[in-house]
């Protein structure tokens, strides 16, 4: 038996999420099929991050156990990719050290988010971004975001999936940039909450469209004091990539 | 009555083609849908290109006729695409001259093909590009694609709808570039036949693909002896744009 690690990119859009349920087309379910059918008996894997329906991945990464020896490192490409839809498309394969997780050796985790600022949304933009419509203060919100660095109490920017998770997080960075008409929010941490980023990033927004109600309320407090109430919206999931992923090797 | 010209983008991927037919999704349909239900009564629009199946827009036209004075040049924009879906939005909106006809007035239309040379290829790109998955030799295919320019009879490159149709068109220009790895065809002419544009794309891939098989068959041949069973395979559709269109005021 080895342990193999890929690295894989899939466009959301007719995905109901990362995780395996029952009767729905899953990330997961579709990878688990066709790892299946390389191996003549079930295979399960394990991924980096449970991202939601709707949103896409340009570097999650899944490990599994496997006997099939005579596939080399590299080869796991292909083979793969000829029994995956065309969705979904393994980018990077390894065997790695025995027992290796992407889950629990994962270090850093990397997302994107896009906002369209364009007055008129260009369709084929509309599955991978969240049109906003206007030009955004990207400096303010920069500003804002930075408080965001460190390590925090991240319950204001959650859903709550279980008691037991703590809250806290440790976050790297979190940068809004322009280009031409197109906003990308990039953040990296040691893990997010669920919809950590979708709130983080609806927050902001919404401070930024309604900058006159938000005066006065430093974005700050929202870390200070956590709670959920105090959250803007989430933002749509069509707009956020999970982007990449560092391990313990 | 006036006569009012709008431009549309829309990604083609949910649209059974531009034109109406009955029980399909069209662009066509969903137009005058969305004109009727502003003009409270039906309204029949022209449009400058038939676009297949699968091919999108972000510079197509249509015109039509409408009592709806109170509606001025571009509060026509915001009008339509309250009433339109996400996938077609309109972009311009001007009145016309009466009678101008989308169809019968444009002089120049303008069309792009995108060719995905990445060797795995990105899911978000899928709906979008052809993906030939390797590095194509743009300098030797814009040697052949030269050849295109001028008045021609493209039988050769297209599907004959009509007996009647007067297969000669005037080609303005025909070039390809790259952008990262990502190849766009640039092509403009007084008009296209069926399938032309993806025919040429097909036609000139092949060649580059299988170089040994063509050495020695020059591909002007295949305007000098205009035979349609010379042409090489049809490009898939999602990698077609309907660019833009030059009409004569």
């Amino acid at each position: 038996m080895r342990t193999i690690l890929l690295k894989i990119a899939y466009d959301g859009t007719d995905f109901a999420g990362y995780q395996v349920q029952p009767k729905e087309r899953t990330v997961q379910g579709v990878l688990e099929e066709a790892l299946a059918s390389l191996h003549d008996h079930p295979v399960r894997v394990t991924g980096a991050g449970r991202t939601d329906s709707g949103v896409h991945a340009r570097g999650q990464y899944v490990s599994f156990e496997s006997d099939r020896d005579s596939i080399g490192d590299e080869a796991w490409i292909p083979a793969a990719n000829s029994r995956l839809p065309r969705d979904i498309r393994t980018i990077e394969s390894r065997i790695v050290r025995p027992g290796l997780s992407a889950r629990y050796d994962a270090r850093r985790r990397h997302y994107r988010y896009y906002i369209d600022e364009s007055s008129i949304q260009d369709p084929t933009r509309r599955r991978y971004s969240f049109h906003v419509g206007r030009r955004l203060d990207l400096e303010r919100m920069n500003d804002e975001a930075a408080c965001l660095v460190g390590e925090h109490d991240f319950t204001t920017f959650s859903v709550r999936r279980s008691e037991e998770e703590n809250p806290v997080r440790n976050v790297y960075y979190a940068d809004f940039s322009r280009e031409g008409d197109m906003v990308s929010f990039a953040v990296g941490a040691n893990g997010f909450l669920w919809r950590m980023v979708r709130s983080i990033v609806g927050s902001l927004v919404e401070r930024e469209l309604k900058r006159e109600v938000f005066s006065g309320q430093p974005f700050e407090r929202l870390l200070s004091n956590p709670n959920r109430s105090e959250a803007g919206t989430t933002a749509p999931p069509q707009g956020l990539f999970f982007h990449d992923v560092d391990f313990s090797w």
